[in-house]
């Protein structure tokens, strides 16, 4: 009669989805941590501090155009009616797009306006404006100039911006781990013979995707049975070793639902339920510190609970905002009754229709 | 003069984009490649082949509720006017929610419409109709039913159902190579010292970066010089071992732009030059069956040209649609003027005021 002990009374509430998720927000306390990586692997990556450029770019006067490099204040007397010619070396040189625009000069005419006279001579029939098609150093970025600030998620191009500036290695926020136990005398892996009775464990793979997909990293923890000692045990281990804990099923309150009562005895529950369906039979609390979120069994609801409390804490850790679902305003096929101050979430067949989207619930 | 040999005239055309890309599409004859990999490894893989159930879900009859399973028949003269005994054992079993259902009971009564009379007696004041809160064999997913069709991207959720069907490995289309070959020799690599007219090779780390996040493998080339032979030498090489090539810088029809000549002497040109603006300086060919893209150096330039032509040819390989980008209507804050037959790429600061969105160019 070990469970017995377990059957203390703690009843599903209707917490509001909002309230509840801002509370372990809140409880949510983890110091993000930092770690060096080289900037050719950080796709996809949070900056953990705001990076500066090693260097500028350009990081010498570059010329913008293929043509001829010259003193400026020595074309200005250049006009259709007064040909001006320069000699090579010391009054003109010969620069690409790129090239570095050598000293004294200090602008450059494009290669169209210039007739070439002989080997060594060209004429002009109009002056250069000085640093005209060149691009001065640090025209794109200043050394030390601000590339990122904290907590910018690097996409393809900012890997770019990185080697430019010759930031080699850059601080970004370490993935939050968050372990996953999945629990259950029923569960068997995958691989297993099947018997009648027993399911196999498949949400803790699909958790681990969604995990991945929003930044932090995922450990699937082996199937744990109905046994308080043991899911007690394995969640003290976790808080020990993860930053978020998400454990799967017994978040209920049928008479093998004891997940609730352990999380109070070794921690602490902010909230046993939300007045959302499906997803309802949440379990939000605390162990060591650790935020442990306890979902249902049911993959729909499972998958909204963590994409209503697991998602915030990582995009928290990471210290980025947390992505907007994609919205549409339909028109309803037919009537849907919902109950008052519960959130219905309801999957939708959408079409467009003569110039609007009408849902109807699958 | 080794140069000189190249400048056969080959001028930039102004070919719309989607001809250019629909010709290098219907040249793409790739054949994708299988490759069998573990279901859980399998998140963001494209489906080779569709998959069919291995097994159906649930895999035997399943009580949908915790309470008892019974024989309907026999309950069928239950009424509150007269109740019905049943004995533990021949008469009914206490089932919870997903155990099997033993033989030969074929209902479940939820535990609230039971009334306990002793350790071996319930009593009920309700008939059970055949089949009530059972989920029988196949109700989610039926062996042998088609799961996934062929071109399927697979997110978390769908790993899930893999599991479930213990369909535990799984074909998917092989990422195809993208051989990326930076060209130049102004580039050198970003660890390198800075001298003037020396630019960090940083492109190929942003295309290797979109390559990736559009389902490809990308494999970055060491800087090649300017020099057509080594050049051309790379190309055949990428030919050999990739599946698309992408050569960076020399697309132009400047005096180092010889890209373009190595590609008709060595392969077929199909485009030189797309009516866009920026990325108008494109070449798209095909090298001994491989389809090649050349892009500018300027960095928006060459990552238009990438999300152009590269996309839709890895999409093709993949056998998915390309993703469309977000769209909105804006109204412009002030006037851009765009010449006749060609497209230009703008890129806009939006804001929202007054109700609608406001576009200014940057």
């Amino acid at each position: 009669m070990e469970q017995k002990q377990y059957q203390r009374k703690i009843y599903l509430e209707d917490k509001p989805r909002a309230e509840a998720r801002d509370e372990i927000l809140a409880a949510f306390l983890q110091t993000s941590e930092m770690e060096m990586i080289p900037a050719v692997d950080a796709l996809g990556r949070v900056t953990a501090e705001p990076i500066f450029a090693h260097v500028s770019m350009p990081h010498y006067h570059a010329s913008a155009m293929d043509g001829i490099a010259v003193i400026a204040e020595s074309t200005y007397q250049a006009h259709e009616q007064n040909p001006q010619y320069l000699k090579i070396g010391e009054q003109f040189c010969f620069v690409d797009t790129g090239n570095a625009i050598p000293t004294p000069f200090n602008a450059v005419i494009m290669i169209e306006h210039v007739h070439i006279v002989d080997e060594e001579t060209i004429e002009i029939i109009e002056p250069a404006t000085p640093w005209q098609h060149i691009r001065p150093i640090g025209e794109d970025i200043v050394q030390e100039e601000m590339l990122f600030p904290q907590g910018h998620l690097l996409r393809p191009a900012d890997l770019g911006v990185l080697l430019a500036a010759q930031q080699l290695t850059v601080p970004v926020v370490k993935k939050p781990v968050v372990t996953i136990i999945p629990t259950g005398n029923e569960l068997v892996e995958a691989h297993s013979e099947l018997a009648p009775g027993k399911i196999i464990e498949f949400n803790g793979t699909v958790f681990s995707g969604f995990v991945k997909d929003w930044g932090g990293e995922p450990r699937l923890h082996s199937i744990v049975k109905d046994e308080p000692e043991k899911i007690k045990e394995v969640l003290l281990e976790a808080a020990e070793t993860s930053d978020i804990i998400v454990i799967n099923a017994g978040s209920s309150a049928g008479r093998k639902d004891f997940t609730v009562h352990i999380i109070a005895e070794i921690g602490e529950v902010f909230t046993h339920g939300v007045a959302a369906r499906p997803g309802k039979p949440v379990i939000l609390g605390k162990i060591n510190g650790k935020i442990v979120v306890g979902v249902p069994g049911y993959p729909v609801s499972a998958y909204l609970a963590l994409e209503w409390f697991v998602q915030p804490l990582i995009c928290k850790y990471l210290g980025i905002p947390v992505p907007k679902r994609q919205t549409v305003m339909v028109k309803l096929g037919r009537r849907i009754v919902s109950s008052m101050g519960a959130e219905d979430f309801i999957r939708m067949n959408i079409g467009y229709v003569n110039g609007q989207f009408v849902a109807n619930p699958l």
